[in-house]
């Protein structure tokens, strides 16, 4: 009765997470009894502030267990709307607010929407894997543009010059960047979307790391420099809610109709649960816990980011943001390990230490990158990178 | 700095549901201070079961705040695996089984992975809308099948054989139906399922409402009958968690790496905390309150049917499941009241009663066909009859 199912040739094209590779080996070594420190989980080790899992069962106890409108309850829409306000000085009316299942149903719901089939979105390599499968999925493409530490790894007004033709729709970026910690200043978004702008195009802008940035830099919104930005949030990674699954979308006010059309049929609502939990996550007792966690993530990256540089790794461009560090490690690959991928697997072995190769992000200049995620306490990470140097000496 | 957005024309095809006016008409009744019995709502009136919400909370108080793995908890796909083993004598392997935030995630998936741009999904008219709009997304079509009583409102072989062409690749079909609540047995569940073999196709069916049956009937899943079939499932609808936006998808072994690569790119992971809370799902005292209800809505079934009936809506197929009942008002219509959507408004307006016009489950009769949901109490479904009754008089 077994027969063979054919998979669809859009389901085919979507590449496997090398960093899959890396996890389940590492979860091999632990159940042998190794210690392994993992750096390449983009995944804050922090719980949920304890305020928001106190309104998510405060919610629960009241019996909100029903769906809540397709866009979300606009007490949340009101709230991220203040947000805006209070952090960015932006008025936004809630109606341009759509909370959605995680950034990833915001992302779907905004390339489901803007790019047509057969058309183009432009999108950094190295960049997030995932937006790339998004165009894929709806039968569009996305097109990498390879980005080094000249433009911050971000994309430039020369590149939406450069790689615009008649099939472009779209532009990505994401501020901080995954996996660079990149960010874009406000002269460099307003250069950015005025080049969109000129070439009728729709900038879309990934602020998932929003909040997480350091130096005390002021971390601009898209939306302050042009509100027909489409801008991409969540409750993931600043507010510590990764397994809540929620996000939202800001959008230009003529676009709510179509896509509360999509969200109804793609989704129905986000979680309830997670949209009460959500509503106290702008409480002050909340943002004190998160500014704490800032400032841990900041120490962690100015741990970790010096002991890599001593050891070899080059950082052309000092992250500012998000919890990543996306590491040149030209200098030491030699006729042992000769790419990134295989000096992940020799760090995984030799130093216990897990790190995620260059090739999920892209393919340019992926084989002398490694991202290294700063999602563990300074002691491990001291730890991670006395290991990582006595084997890298077994390397020469 | 306003300008146009162009939506793609996916967007564009995807259609709104009447019942949303209807929904938006009865509330500025009610701010007005009218009383309106809501007949058009797809959701259980009753809270999730206790013991889940206990789960919930519990699982919270535990700090479970992170993502899981993207195909779920394993103790939840072996909790959903013994549920098959429990209630159709059936033996599958966790490794098939995979969690998605909700039906909707596991219609996205399936659909996603196996249907090619271009080609066809067969699904029924009357059917649930948001299917072809999955198909659309994709890029790919569905095609309507008008179904009617001579076959419960379900696919049979003949449809097979007379629409099935060299585009078709799935069928879909839903037992217990939503709109019609008609279910299909062994007999027809296996004819239907070789009707679809001998084509190469496959068959997709949807469970959702299983475990809401009636009059004693056993109700087969599609797996006692073809272990090639992929279903679709969910907590929603008999285990009471709508709002926590959770289900799943049985499909064979072979296709589990390509169904977890489009979930982790698609959305990671389903919620975590409506995870944790599913556990406890499956335990007696949640199975004792869900047979409770499954009684409820039996006895309201029996209540509304025979009321609607006495008021000259008919119903050639006795609904057996779900918490539907899709009434032939073709006697009702005249020239005040034209169709179905205008007997909808004209009832809102005269009766205070909200009911779907048969326009969002399809084309086919859709104009002289209302769905009523039974997802109100006894005393409200009399109340409701008793006012379209009245209401019902001053057409003649």
């Amino acid at each position: 009765m077994s027969k063979q199912i054919n998979l669809s040739q859009r389901a085919r094209d979507i590449e496997p997470f090398q960093v899959m590779d890396i996890l389940a080996q590492g979860k091999a070594l632990q159940a042998q009894g190794r210690d392994i420190i993992h750096l390449e989980i983009g995944e804050p080790d922090f719980l949920t502030p304890q305020p928001i899992i106190d309104a998510a069962v405060a919610s629960l106890k009241q019996g909100d267990t029903f769906y809540t409108p397709s866009l979300g309850l606009m007490a949340l829409r009101e709230k991220i709307a203040e947000w805006y306000q209070q952090q960015y000085q932006l008025t936004i009316s809630p109606r341009r607010i759509v909370v959605t299942p995680g950034a990833s149903g915001a992302l779907l719901l905004a390339i489901g929407a803007l790019l047509e089939a057969g058309k183009h979105l432009l999108m950094t390599d190295p960049g997030y894997p995932c937006n790339r499968h998004f165009a894929r999925f709806v039968e569009a493409s996305a097109v990498a543009v390879p980005v080094n530490a000249e433009s911050d790894y971000q994309l430039t007004p020369e590149h939406i010059e450069q790689y615009w033709n008649q099939n472009t729709q779209l532009a990505l970026v994401a501020t901080p960047s995954n996996p660079t910690g990149s960010i874009l200043d406000k002269a460099r978004l307003q250069a950015l979307a005025n080049a969109v702008r000129s070439k009728q195009g729709v900038l879309v802008v990934d602020e998932i790391y929003h909040g997480l940035n350091y130096d005390g830099t002021h971390l601009p919104s898209a939306l302050e420099v042009d509100d027909n930005t489409i801008v991409i949030n969540s409750f993931s990674k600043f507010f510590g809610m990764t397994g809540w699954r929620l996000g939202w979308l800001v959008i230009p006010e003529s676009l709510e109709p179509a896509i509360e059309r999509l969200a109804q049929n793609l989704f129905l609502a986000a979680p309830t649960t997670a949209q009460y939990a959500a509503l106290a996550a702008f409480e002050q007792r909340s943002l004190d816990i998160l500014e704490q966690r800032r400032q841990a993530f900041e120490k962690r990256r100015d741990t970790l980011l010096p002991a890599l540089t001593a050891l070899g790794f080059e950082f052309p461009v000092t992250p500012q943001g998000a919890f990543y560090l996306y590491a040149d490690c030209s200098k030491l690959l030699n006729d042992k390990v000769t790419d990134s991928m295989q000096l992940s697997r020799y760090l995984l072995n030799e130093a216990g230490v897990a790190i995620t190769p260059g090739q999920d992000f892209g393919h340019y200049q992926a084989a002398h990158h490694l991202r290294f995620a700063y999602t563990t306490e300074v002691s491990r990470l001291l730890t991670a990178a006395e290991r990582i140097e006595t084997a890298l000496q077994k390397l020469r």
